[in-house]
């Protein structure tokens, strides 16, 4: 099980310095939608260079214009982009293209997707699937005890990540989906101890997997 | 009814140039999401600054974090800000929310947006509607004789916006469902004469309201 730590509402240099901290607990690195946003596609050009041997999540979040979104973050060195469920399939598919095409890879965020989509959806069969609760959702309205994955049951031969509010609290709760990836933000980069959060979090996933 | 431009797929500094060229036929500003993706938040506040008279619409196409995300377009100037009708509820709530407390507005881009959904976003009086099919549909998937508003008839007594692939061909299609604002790019952004494609539009459009 890999962490994938997501850098968000930060600046560029402060997700670096963090990541220079935790770089040997952590695994992949997310270019988290607040940075893109913010600080545009120079932060994921940025942060690759300074981190290039580890895969690279650009947390794009690709609703429509999807074959440009792409070509800019590939080009900037991301491995893999997200892309939304609730897009239109053409989308998605162009996304799966544009990664195929160039030896990259996909991350399908399943926010808000419904059980019809989610059936069409894990028909795309090289993408990562991201079991997602957003950040809305967990600071504004769905409590972390109502927080379940139970309906990505059917996503159980395909690649899974987890996202939401994971902390080492909620690692057990998630081991039996058996995801790939697990990204974890605030948990790491809010931490008052980073480093510290940051080994035990790979110490239980390593016990775990024992 | 009038013309938001929407500048997508270019540098800032082609932006303001082509707006500058169009600005007496367009009556609002876009900042495209490729603009705000590729470039960051200061693509609005430089726009912004340069025509500070003129409404301007961030489409950040917000689907998460929307607390963050509006701060930011709002401080950087924008009147309206774009959020997804796919994403939770709370995180439309919420925009609207942030843009009452400024005086601002929202607009709801309904793109693939389900009839179930669509009835829920229409309680949401004080937002704009965006009746919107996507760059990667109107390119890749749905041809333009298929591209039908009919569904959106529900809408009539909202505010509405229609976007998606809108020339001066598609003006008579359009009156009918009355909108407040059509949103138009590359019909202008990449005519060959831009000044005549806005000013046809404009006249096309004045000419309709006789």
């Amino acid at each position: 099980m890999y962490i994938q730590l997501a850098l968000d509402r930060m600046t560029v240099d402060k997700a670096i310095k963090i990541t220079k901290e935790v770089n040997c607990y952590i695994d992949w690195i997310e270019v988290g939608t607040s940075l893109i946003k913010e600080f545009g596609i120079k932060s994921i050009y940025t942060i690759k260079n300074v981190f290039p041997d580890k895969p690279l999540v650009a947390d794009i979040k690709t609703i429509d214009n999807a074959k440009y979104e792409c070509e800019l973050c590939f080009e900037a060195g991301a491995d893999i982009i997200t892309v939304m469920g609730v897009a239109p399939l053409v989308t998605i598919e162009t996304c799966l293209n544009e990664a195929a095409k160039r030896k990259r890879n996909i991350m399908i965020d399943l926010l808000n997707v419904n059980e019809t989509t989610l059936r069409k959806l894990i028909e795309y069969k090289d993408a990562i699937f991201c079991a997602h609760l957003s950040k809305d959702e967990q600071e504004l309205s769905v409590s972390k005890a109502e927080h379940s994955f139970d309906r990505f049951n059917i996503l159980e031969d395909r690649t899974l990540a987890i996202a939401g509010g994971i902390s080492i609290d909620s690692i057990e709760k998630i081991k039996p989906f058996n995801p790939l990836i697990i990204i974890v933000g605030s948990a790491i980069t809010q931490a008052a101890d980073k480093v510290k959060a940051a080994r035990e979090l790979k110490q239980s996933i390593l016990f775990m997997e024992d």
